[in-house]
């Protein structure tokens, strides 16, 4: 397959006409071949159409055929082959391990949904048996079931070329759900998701889906980004980006004569919370690991651990001297884009200069567009009267915390916004005082996690990805792992429906073999 | 008990010092006894610091101690007896019947809840269990349950002064969840309120319950409902009343530091299309029950029929004919409010005084305070033209739309905003008219229904009360039912949590008892 800057309308492909971007080797700065043609409003309405059109048909495709297309899709973009990793490394600046395992956990999590889809429990079938005979009134017949929301635009990630973009995280629990995507692409990486969108339409017209079940569009500026949360057929949105992105898409679904969810995962400083005990048992070994985990990545995770909190004393220091030696070997690495580069740069160079902050210690040095690992320290007091000191800087830079005693320790978790994760680590020792940090903990983020850090996100039934404003839009959600579907599902109730038009999924003999809930209580299927 | 005009906050009654509100006669319109103080700024602040004080106590409380007290608020509501009957009939202008019926719908809410908490599922307690062994990487633990939001606020309404009031399904499923609950009274019934908020007080000190776990407040203007979803303690909202009341606190929530979700239950027409071959069977019957649905309660349902469609003939002449002599003999009756009895004869006139609307039937003369009922006719493509005529008219109003054709109505359904209900009559001919219909419909409702009408809404576990925007702020909930708690859940995921600090719900042993996914398969409690 060769790439040519073509975006995809339904089963057509195009060359856009308005505009021209391209991707960047980003290690060098350099613009790749070829251009990618920006949509036009038209095509932009030509997309939502399909998607609107195709939803009804789409929607009712059966749970097995949908499961099918996911697997279809995981297998076109193995066969994409090296032309795939290639191009992704390339524009993204990520080592091939890394986009190859990221190659793998899209394909993963694109089978998962295939296997939520036969597992069935996400539609939430319950039937409430009539009651002819009750008293003073028969109860009807009451039926439900979970369906999709309507078609859902999708906006690639700059930091997970694959596993969230294009058929990342957000498409696959979309189409999981019933849900026709329309897609945009992250401009930092045009050609990926252009390979990317071609395995998906191979796979949508190999399963004989219904025309419109996928777009994906190029942008060079706001204007279709915007206007796709904007369109009236688009009814929910999926975006992993900057707090700014993800807030300026809010504001707009906020402002739709029907607003509509935006599932935007924003901004996230992952507090790492060391112990007493830990830290006077391993507090150099955690430091160490802790620098492993700032720069892995060129520390380009929304997961990424930017606070450390401690207890002053003996034990900090020796995580910070365990931490300082192994950051100052770090070498500097390549980050997504220049612009994402610069960032960095400008919110390392804020941090350095504020008068509340001491510098720890500083990887090794960043050459052009190459990222340099810093870790800084303030004090309690310093951090809580400073906000802008929570503001994430996206990119391997830390600030630790020393705090007195224990109550400023609490005050200061207390003080930050919502967050991704929060880690913590404890020897048994600690475990008393974990405990009474653990309240906290649960309001403010949606993952707590021990003896580790928050990089290693899981795809799995149990993850939570996802936690309160503004870590993302909704913390009732997760963009990671099964439960990720139901950001796209409403429910519908049928009541007194005679079989032959009630969905198979809640019809008297189970047909879908389904768990469901009677009058309340969970029913295994039979068989 | 005596009604005293006091508001309650946490553990304490007072009587609040801004403003003064009184509850009328709804027949009347006149005053009553006493005089209801307005909370100020200090009591919202004070009630929202006791709620969020009370937050992690109140939501690790067992499941069996919040189901005990949620049936002991039930138990103090049935022990007001005839004080609580006869001050709502005044304040509501509805009939003794009704209210009797009302109560015991409340206090089965209430129980419904304590099942749900016994039963746990809502919880989604979730384990995927390590992997040590695996390649590349080993699998962490992780583990899910879901939490509450956090303290939410809950706006009585109107129309259900008991159900969806103070002890409503808002506050019976937030409590459920674990949320503490700070209550607005609906200034039309602040009797009824303040009787329902001491039974919820009584019970939440005979059950040990932390204070702050309750607080209900008055307020004359909005400063204190607005306040109050403002209040950056206050995570989740609920809400049922009109489309600007409810459009007013989503931006507000949205417009905060943190936004927060609000539940509004608004506005809805409820469409109910009249196939031929029913029509044909028993035209004039389903007219005269439709005139039923129509008047009870005065037209004061949020699923009120206040549209019917069918294609033009014979059938929908008969059914015209049935609702019309029905109507006829239909008594004016008294309406909740002066303002709503004003507000639906402006309604009822504007209607009346279109130029493409005639008048099928009206009830008998309205009197003071008092609505008439009204049954109107338009031509589809009018209907369409005059988006001004989709405007809910809260009461005993309704349009008849006489479609050219099966094609005319689909256009005329898809044109439709969001809806709570619709409701089709059909018999066996039908059928495959209705299957045509019926995608349009699940799009556009949160409840279809056959050959009934929206007005009795189930209380159950497969009970969808919600819908797309307009009629409710949030389709993918229901404010009715066992899947009312999801409103007020997150997620939280626990990695590689030691067993001493895990939750109940997640612990090896399952001491809770809970069904559980496990590596996303339902497993059943032992034993």
């Amino acid at each position: 397959m060769t790439i040519l800057g073509e975006q995809i309308i339904g089963h057509a492909v195009s060359k856009g006409t308005n505009g021209e971007l391209r991707g960047l080797d980003a290690a060098t700065g350099k613009a790749l071949e070829p251009g990618f043609g920006g949509a036009t409003l038209a095509d932009l309405d030509r997309a939502c159409e399909l998607a609107d059109a195709a939803f009804d048909a789409y929607r009712e495709t059966s749970l097995e055929d949908r499961a099918k297309f996911l697997e279809t899709i995981a297998d076109e973009i193995l066969a994409l082959g090296d032309e795939l990793i290639e191009r992704c490394c390339q524009e993204s600046g990520l080592p091939r391990g890394r986009i190859e395992g990221e190659r793998g956990r899209t394909m993963g999590q694109l089978r998962m949904f295939a296997g939520v889809l036969r597992d069935g429990g996400f539609l939430d079938a319950r039937v409430d048996p009539a009651q002819p005979e009750r008293k003073p009134l028969p109860r009807v017949d009451l039926r439900l079931r979970n369906i999709p929301v309507g078609p859902v635009a999708v906006f690639g990630a700059s930091n997970f070329p694959l596993a969230f973009s294009v058929a990342g995280g957000d498409t696959a629990s979309a189409l999981a759900a019933g849900a026709p995507v329309v897609a945009k692409a992250h401009s930092a990486h045009p050609g990926t998701s252009e390979l990317v969108g071609r395995a998906i339409l191979k796979a949508a017209q190999t399963c004989g889906m219904p025309e419109g079940v996928f777009s994906l569009l190029y942008g060079t500026g706001r204007e279709i980004g915007q206007g796709l949360v904007a369109d009236r057929r688009i009814k929910a949105v999926g975006f992993t980006g900057s707090r700014a992105g993800g807030t300026a898409l809010m504001k707009v679904a906020a402002a739709r004569p029907e607003p509509i969810p935006v599932y935007a995962e924003m901004s996230s400083i992952n507090p790492v919370i060391l112990f007493p005990a830990a830290l006077a048992a391993r507090g150099e070994a955690i430091g160490k690991a802790f620098a492993g985990s700032l720069t892995l990545g060129a520390g380009q995770f929304c997961t990424n651990p930017g606070l450390v909190l401690a207890v002053d004393g003996p034990g900090i220091e020796a995580f910070e001297k365990g931490a300082a030696e192994a950051l100052s070997a770090m070498p500097a690495a390549v980050m997504l884009t220049p612009g994402i580069h610069k960032a960095y740069v400008d919110g390392v160079s804020a941090v350095e200069g504020h008068a509340a902050v001491k510098t720890v210690a500083k990887g090794e040095a960043g050459g052009e567009l190459r990222g340099q690992a810093a870790l800084f320290q303030v004090a309690a007091p310093d951090f809580v009267a400073h906000p802008e000191l929570q503001d994430e800087v996206f990119g391997a830079a830390s600030i630790v915390i020393r705090c007195r005693d224990e109550a400023e320790l609490h005050s200061v978790l207390a003080s930050l916004e919502g967050q991704l994760t929060a880690a913590i680590h404890i020897d048994e020792a600690d475990h008393a005082a974990a405990k009474a940090i653990l309240p906290i903990l649960e309001r403010k983020a949606g993952r707590i996690l021990v003896n580790g850090f928050g990089t290693g996100v899981e795809v799995g039934h149990a993850m939570v990805h996802g936690g309160p404003f503004p870590s993302t839009a909704d913390g009732r959600s997760t963009s990671v792992g099964s439960k990720a579907i139901e950001r796209f599902l409403r429910p519908v109730s049928y009541q007194d429906m005679p079989e032959a038009l009630l969905p198979d999924a809640l019809k008297d003999a189970n047909p879908l073999g389904l768990w469901r809930r009677n009058d309340g209580k969970l029913v295994a299927p039979k068989g």
